[in-house]
């Protein structure tokens, strides 16, 4: 037999988030019995005696410089296009705008598909390569259809996606181009999940649905390990997340928690920040009556389809970073949103998508608040590339004929 | 005043890529007198003893890790969305169905902008603003325009871009985005460079069309530095290049030139293969018939629209790159472009734009044709997002009603 090449991954075990059940990591696993979603426990008594920030120097820029605190635990099960690594910007001329000494964007948009779902399908799909998945399913508002389809077709695995009609036409192509089987739904995110569920009961197939596999949570969460080493592990103040399915924000709280066991940060955890669109708030309204969970929000519409979730599965999860971390959560309208992308792009070349120009949005909302103050530290963390999102600019433009005199 | 942060570049001079004449690099310089390129020198036998490659480990990712061979004299001046760092991928799958054992693709979608002209419009912009320069212009085939246009919109400088109707939509928009003072012409990137050469005259503006101002080509070719660091200063055989007005083949080459003398790199080059569609082949053409340089394509058309480009201006230029590593020039229809686009998607996972996608296609054929033999390392440099067009697949998706039951 082949020698594998062991990745020095910590995996441990599976927990519960809600009943703390546990369940082992080398078999495929969805939810919890309870209904929960399941999350990835690692060694981390050993590994704050073993492994070393020191040891990141030198190392790939992608995501998988952080093996020993991912779930893969043999290298020729990585499926990687190269994901991770990406920019931290400061917006200087776009904070000084809104009273922010200190604005800085974390960009997603530079990474393989175009958007920070190619993380959670890097982790994901690697894994489940891993454990010998053969298909795959999912319903998806469109980029993490994309990104999984994408890997997918890497890891030589079967997709079957199904996203709503009206999901952008970029993501279909893309699902398209990767040879997956793809469906369109009259409906929304929560109609296709509904689809795909019974679908996956019939077929046997492996439900690659938010949080309904351990591991995509554990992609994301990368993105705080590099907030972190990118601050030289001196944490910013505020980081705001548009939050849909909310995996990110998860994500982050638990690479900060994880941070903490290895020693590597100290003090006061940046207060997280959840933002919305007022056609798509459950968790604003959820985080404003002071509860645990959300409602499903009815009629629910947005420019930023990303986080056009009526109500996540891991709302309790994402509340529970909110309050844990003195964060809150802030609703932005449409309008708002779009006029931050241009903002952002004007101000300081950066082409953002509407999801992540809500946080600009949200970050003047709170600044003239007194939620935060001018010195602080606060990060944006941009989710995808405008150019997935071709139809959030609109100006009209001058056609010349081939001998035209311009100025 | 401010004291200035050197960035310890080695910069020397200009000179012309056909006359030899010289020019200072610390004022605004466009073509020579004679009407050629002028490209930049370095202090290189200085560096040869004072820059060693092991002085990159542990600097940024970006392109800016190479800023001793960067036009930048300080570091005030440059302006970053964190470009470069792309991936380097190896193509099993696809590499196995065309004969090919070692077959890499470089990823230059996953940068900002989604294309490689963020390199040079990181590299110029950031020159133009260390020159002073308050306006720029330049036509473009929509991706260029886009790059350039946002990065003078963070450097804040004003931009003046001009693009063909027919050019992506999205580029379009990224430049709306950006502010700039965008115009659409009825015609060819030939004919929008004759209304900008004109505006040009009469406002004083910068010309920052291709190889008219002397720095895209230092931010393109820090794609050559990165593949000589990716394969550990050990080069591949054969690098593949989508060309339209191939400042990334010109820029390459003179990357591998500087290593050389900077000893870094030893014996034979890559062969650099410059590969073009069929509908607009000029420097096939030339190459065929062993000439020094092209002719105006007529009624040039191609899917591959980046690559549209009739005549370049530094057409000579990039034939005496292939004719010195003993390269050649390859076109490709557009049926195969698009056929390549679907099949790296499917078995890599790799979502490639048409230009990307046509070396795919160039590879194969030179793998019949017997000028690579299969264990050699072949490259392909593909230039941006295949996101940046949503066209370029096509597949009838199936839509369910919210009730459906799949599978």
């Amino acid at each position: 037999m082949k020698q594998k090449t062991r990745t020095n991954s910590y995996l441990k075990e599976l927990y519960c988030s809600k009943c703390n059940k546990i369940y082992r990591a080398d078999q495929v696993q969805q939810l919890c019995e309870c209904g929960a979603p399941l999350l990835v426990r690692y060694d981390l008594d050993s590994a704050q005696h073993e492994w070393k920030q020191e040891s990141l120097k030198g190392r790939t820029k992608s995501l998988w410089r952080y093996k020993e605190v991912l779930p893969v635990e043999n290298d020729e099960n990585i499926v990687s296009l190269g994901e991770g690594g990406t920019p931290v910007l400061p917006l200087k001329d776009a904070g000084k705008k809104i009273g922010i000494s200190n604005l800085y964007l974390k960009d997603e948009g530079v990474i393989p598909t175009g958007t920070f779902k190619a993380r959670g399908a890097a982790v994901g799909i690697s894994k489940a390569k891993e454990l010998g998945v053969n298909t795959i399913a999912m319903p998806t508002n469109g980029n993490a259809g994309a990104a999984w389809a994408l890997y997918s077709a890497r890891a030589g695995i079967h997709a079957v996606i199904v996203m709503p009609e009206d999901a952008p036409k970029i993501t279909r192509n893309e699902c398209a181009a990767a040879g997956a089987d793809l469906y369109l739904v009259d409906g929304l995110i929560s109609d296709c999940g509904k689809i795909v569920g019974q679908a996956i009961k019939e077929n046997g197939w492996y439900d690659a649905s938010t949080l309904k596999e351990p591991y995509r949570i554990e992609g994301k969460k990368t993105m705080g390990y590099e907030i972190a080493e990118q601050f030289d592990f001196e944490l910013p103040d505020v980081i705001l997340y548009p939050t849909g399915g909310g995996v990110g924000i998860i994500g982050i709280y638990k690479a900060f928690l994880e941070m903490q066991k290895l020693g590597w940060i100290q003090g006061k955890l940046p207060r997280l920040i959840a933002v919305q669109a007022e056609g798509c708030a459950p968790i604003v309204k959820a985080f404003e009556a002071g509860k645990r969970e959300s409602e499903f929000f009815e009629h629910s519409e947005t420019v930023a389809f990303g986080i056009n979730v009526p109500k996540a599965l891991g709302d309790f999860l994402v509340l529970k970073a909110l309050y844990e971390t003195d964060g809150t959560a802030v609703a932005v309208s449409d309008q708002e949103i779009l006029s931050a992308v241009q903002t952002l792009a004007k101000e300081e070349g950066t082409f953002v998508c509407p999801e992540g120009a809500s946080l600009y949005a949200a970050a003047k909302k709170l600044r003239e608040s007194g939620f935060f103050s001018q010195d602080e530290r606060a990060v944006l963390l941009n989710t995808g590339a405008g150019i997935k999102y071709p139809d959030s600019v609109h100006r009209d433009i001058p056609v010349l004929k081939k001998d035209a005199v311009l100025g």
